[in-house]
């Protein structure tokens, strides 16, 4: 076992062994495999992410953050929007001990960072944390997912450590809102050799995912649930509503579900219906 | 033990043992005791009720069914909001096997159902799910918590079988929303010899009770999720924001948090802050 490493974290190994079916098979080596998609986010019980759009809030205790290093370690890519990237200013890395940079050998086992930024609106420059854990030889440099190319200080600063922006188009049927459809994003990634991405939100990413037509594109959810009420005002967890034959119905609901206490949380990990 | 009447129900001892330090405890025999007041509902993952207003869900699965009716064996009383009662014309008994009219003597064990209708509102007759369980011995009669004396032909009919309307005046702070203040209420009901009681919704009578002001009043928190999403429009919990000093935080976070997986749902169990 490497030795441990400044900030370095570790994880319980019975909730990690009961978290471990949900997650991408250690070697997924086939190439035609497709990829695994991983949807997570810790909560308030009123199904808050945050006390307010822009802000961050430390929802989960500390073995929640160790769990999601954990997941970070078992997954090739993490994806967020770029809601999350403006207000959070996050590292994206893995503080697993034992992967690069912490213990380990170069960046093995480090994901891959990925922004999902249609609009290019995310200003990452040499003070992004993200950016700088790449300087320490702790993290990858981001790929930026958009519908338009950045400027050149920007693309040239992700691709001299090994960045990169992907551009696609907006999805045919959702012109009006300038999405970009998720077949397109998961299709490109894996085209880049990513085998497993974690979607860690934030709520626009998180809904839009939960809507019928894109749930059957993720395998596995896990989501924390702290013991709060944040109230009203927050970035809530909600789907649009689901009508069928007239009638409203829930929108998803989930199967082979576990719940696992973790400290003064709970981890739910389940699959969608259709999955 | 009592044999199995038709419709009982039973809680399996393993959770009911779990549970049980967050209910009064069995013969709160002195006098002066204060009522002891549980809140206790089921939500889907992002904190409804029901589908939408007017309208009933099944969140939970049947071992959370089961947990209600041993909740219920241990209050005095069930107290819902008119909103509720409209919706959902409730049963408002006991069905654990040994309580009154189910293997059990006369109403033992039975809770008094409160109904808090501070207009009027709630149209009680022969026909109301609660008054067919009081005429087959399976139930108690309804008392009714409002701000007006309800017209003579549903007074009747709730007095002639043990029932009764409790009038109380509009909380002087709170007169625009004509709201009844909970202390009256609770104080109420402890007049009448209810030494506990377990608060089941809906969303405005829960959303009220989570106000800084209110939750102190609450001793204990049972809730049960259900691994759905109801998606936009159902009836929400989730309380008014809390501001401090210019800053939002968080309205309320349990302490003596117990995560219970029941069945596909996990139940959660705690104490408010202020309690
Ligand atoms: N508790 C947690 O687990 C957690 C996790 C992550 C984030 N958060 C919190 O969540 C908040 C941020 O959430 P958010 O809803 O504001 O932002 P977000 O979901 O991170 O990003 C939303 C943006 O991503 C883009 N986007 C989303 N779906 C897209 C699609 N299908 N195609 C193309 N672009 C898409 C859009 O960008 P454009 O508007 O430019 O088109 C959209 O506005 C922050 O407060 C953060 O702290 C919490
Ligand atoms: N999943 C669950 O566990 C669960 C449990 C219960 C109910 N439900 C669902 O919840 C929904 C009903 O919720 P709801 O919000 O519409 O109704 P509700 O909370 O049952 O009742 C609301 C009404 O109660 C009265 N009220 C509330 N607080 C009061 C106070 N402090 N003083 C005086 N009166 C007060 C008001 O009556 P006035 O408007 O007349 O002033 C208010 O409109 C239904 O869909 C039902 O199925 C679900």
């Amino acid at each position: 076992m490497p030795p441990l490493t400044r900030g370095a974290l570790t994880f319980p190994s019975p909730q990690s062994s009961q978290i471990s079916p949900y997650l991408p098979p250690p070697s997924l080596s086939q190439p035609q495999t497709p990829i695994h998609v991983t949807l997570t986010f810790a909560t308030s019980l009123d199904s808050s992410l945050s006390l307010s759009p822009g802000t961050q809030t430390l929802l989960s205790g500390p073995l929640s953050k160790s769990m999601t290093h954990y997941l970070r370690s078992r997954h090739d890519a993490i994806l967020i929007g770029v809601g999350t990237a403006l207000a959070d200013n996050p590292s994206l890395n893995c503080r697993i001990s034992g992967v690069g940079g912490y213990g380990g050998e170069g960046l093995k086992g480090q994901p891959r960072p990925v922004v999902l930024d249609p609009r290019g609106r995310w200003e990452v420059g040499e003070s992004s944390k993200v950016m700088q854990l790449v300087r320490e030889g702790r993290g990858r440099a981001p790929f930026v997912v958009s519908r338009v190319v950045l400027d050149g200080g920007r693309r040239r600063l992700l691709e001299e450590c090994g960045g990169k922006v992907i551009v696609l188009p907006a999805a045919q049927d959702q012109e009006e809102r300038k999405r970009i459809g998720w077949v397109d994003i998961l299709k490109a990634l894996r085209e880049e050799g990513i085998k497993s991405v974690m979607i860690e939100g934030g709520g626009a990413v998180i809904n839009d995912l939960l809507r019928p037509d894109n749930i059957r594109l993720v395998d596995s959810i896990i989501i924390t649930i702290a013991p709060t009420w944040l109230g009203k005002g927050g970035v809530l967890v909600c789907p649009d509503e689901r009508v069928e034959d007239g009638v409203k119905v829930p929108v998803e609901r989930l199967k082979d579900v576990q719940w696992i206490p973790l400290g003064e949380d709970v981890v739910l990990c389940g699959r969608p219906q259709q999955s």
